[in-house]
């Protein structure tokens, strides 16, 4: 091809074809099988087009959008760490740092620095871009399993305290989605779906 | 809830998730199985990002990702219709309107209208976003498939002119994606996997 940046950029993007293989413990609506993180973050990224409106500060929906669409790239290496899972979770940093170097390294110099950048600010919760960004990476799942009644909480057996404790930061995003997350969760406590 | 707009936003998000269990043609990379039609969507919108300097014009990013995102969305109902299915492609156009309408209706009026147009957009090829996108949603499946020695054309007998006939329009949207995609046909036909 004799084009060192666009083989660069080609070899990226099927590089990336791969996180369609890293499945996520969340489970699709109507009781389907487990979600890949590929689904997971189309869907994220329409859900912060249509629910713009609702973020607590302005945001810059290009950034946002692109954030869900990459946030889970390092779980090709990484692999998905389950939102309760106490082990994983104290490793989880590690192995995505160094998943972070080798994926964006595939990618030309300026793309590798605008994606690691992108990464490391989704990451940092600090700009309202990310915290919203975070917001639907919380409401996303949820939803699904809201409509399959619980059922990925029951398989675990989390309670009301660990999905407050995980969910609580949507507020930081945008409060309205969080009333919706707190009414989802009363509802499912009500229910009996999850233990308080 | 109590709140019209927002009920039928996030009905509207729910929906969407089908689009996860619309099967294509295309295998994943790695001789791996089937792609859906959300996998693909979400291939497409990153790699639109980062090509976007070979677009022939000037491209306004978002249309072009939110066009990759939502214009496989009418398949939810009238299904996935394969690019060399002669048959198929008589109907496809009906079926989709159909699609179209019930599920936009789903969201409120202004976003209905906004995606409804935008899904049009695409369709009609007329503009520099819809023509880019188009690129990519070629781009996108031919990498796959040189990835996996042509698997999918040898699969359904497609030959080399089936595969201009189809990949020609990148051409519209990308000259530089074209030559790309160009210099891939060829060297699967060379290499056997696609007849003359």
């Amino acid at each position: 091809m004799n084009d060192e940046r666009l083989e660069k950029q080609l070899r990226f993007a099927l590089e990336i074809d791969k996180e369609k293989n890293v499945f996520r413990q969340t489970h699709l609506s109507g009781h389907g099988r487990k979600e890949n993180d590929a689904e997971h973050a189309w869907h994220m990224a329409i859900m912060a087009y249509l629910l713009r409106e609702y973020a607590n500060e302005e945001v810059d929906i290009t950034r946002v959008m692109l954030m869900c669409l990459i946030h889970d790239l390092v779980e090709i290496d990484a692999g998905d760490t389950y939102a309760y899972d106490e082990e994983g979770l104290k490793t989880q940093k590690a192995r995505e740092e160094a998943a972070k170097e080798r994926i964006f390294s595939i990618l030309p110099e300026d793309q590798k620095a605008e994606l690691t950048a992108l990464f490391d600010e989704f990451e940092a919760y600090e700009t309202p871009e990310s915290r919203f960004a975070h917001s639907l990476d919380n409401l996303q799942p949820l939803l699904l399993n809201n409509s399959n009644e619980g059922g990925d909480w029951k398989e675990h057996g989390v309670s009301a305290a660990h999905v407050y404790g995980r969910q609580r930061k949507t507020r930081l995003g945008s409060e309205r989605l969080f009333e919706v997350t707190d009414e989802i969760i009363k509802e499912n406590i009500r229910r009996g779906n999850l233990p308080e």
